[in-house]
């Protein structure tokens, strides 16, 4: 998606430990114009998969979902990061791993919104090892669900997640994939797009 | 809203300790149709007020935030809970007293988004006891923004929050007012509008 690359060209920061701030625009504040037009493509990709449910996760995941759902009509569900050591029965849990916490966490979703007859489109706003999405997986596959696809905003294609993902026959669609990226000269390399 | 208030009376469960669950269409799963209505009715009430900003915390204020946003045209900014120490010097810090985890924590803003010049409209999805929403109340203050107002979709009368944030003149828009609730019989009854 060329409006999204050209602005991750123009505002993402590069910083060190391979992180791309996009904080002005995507995961802090958060433009809803480009959210309108994220919603729109992620739309015309998904648009025949019958997708009733869009499933995402706390917290940057949220907004951009729920301008995306517009596009679809459909509601959004958002898996919570579990803080708490008592979790009741009625939800599905999975374990993510976080690279940045150092250790698991569970996450959740009541089983009263997630079920078999749902066909489930993931979104999030970033694609980096994968583990988030990997549980975002994990729930709609205990859920009884049909998992349509994943999409997007941003992948960062020099880490495992999305070729994991794709190995495991999942389609993932991402608007922009990060080839490369040099914190000394700031310049941005994309993954060419095949269709 | 009439529409918010039968959704509430139809799906909304109350629990022990003045719970009231509305996590089947706005802090889990999400319905999308009810944002939109939502936010043409937050534009409707502040339509003339200049807003160039709306101000959320995360996570469950997000979606709804981001949806009220397109009716204005205009950005949304999420403040974040502080989970690390160190906290950089790049940005706006306010306390915040939760009565759920019995301890206070800081919420942040990138000083970088938000600061004079900003009309700012503060948008979450639920007003009780109002700490979080003085906590942002206390974001724009620091940046040096002018506060436009409130716009809250639930609030629970019966607790402190609304009347304080009233009290200090602070312009609230709630789109439901719960006056009481009753947790035997499921009788929830509303403040009556005065508009």
């Amino acid at each position: 998606m060329q409006l999204l690359k050209d602005r991750i060209r123009k505002d993402g920061k590069i910083k060190s430990g391979d992180v791309l701030k996009v904080d002005s625009f995507l995961n802090h504040q958060m433009d809803i114009h480009m959210f309108e037009e994220i919603g729109r493509e992620f739309h015309k990709r998904f648009a025949d998969s019958g997708v009733n449910k869009i499933l995402t996760i706390e917290a940057s995941g949220i907004g951009v979902a729920c301008v995306v759902a517009q596009y679809f009509g459909v509601p959004v569900l958002f898996a919570k990061k579990n803080k708490t050591k008592n979790i009741a029965g009625d939800v599905y849990t999975a374990k993510v791993m976080s690279f940045t916490l150092g250790r698991e966490y569970d996450i959740i979703v009541s089983k009263e919104f997630l079920g078999a007859g749902d066909r489930v489109l993931l979104i999030d706003d970033f694609l980096a090892n994968g583990k988030a999405m990997e549980g975002l997986v994990e729930l709609v596959k205990v859920s009884g669900a049909t998992l349509v696809g994943a999409g997007v905003v941003i992948e960062k294609g020099f880490q495992p997640g999305g070729a994991a993902l794709r190995g495991k026959g999942i389609r993932v669609e991402s608007l922009a994939i990060v080839e490369s990226m040099d914190e000394a000269t700031g310049e941005i390399t994309f993954r060419e797009e095949t269709a």
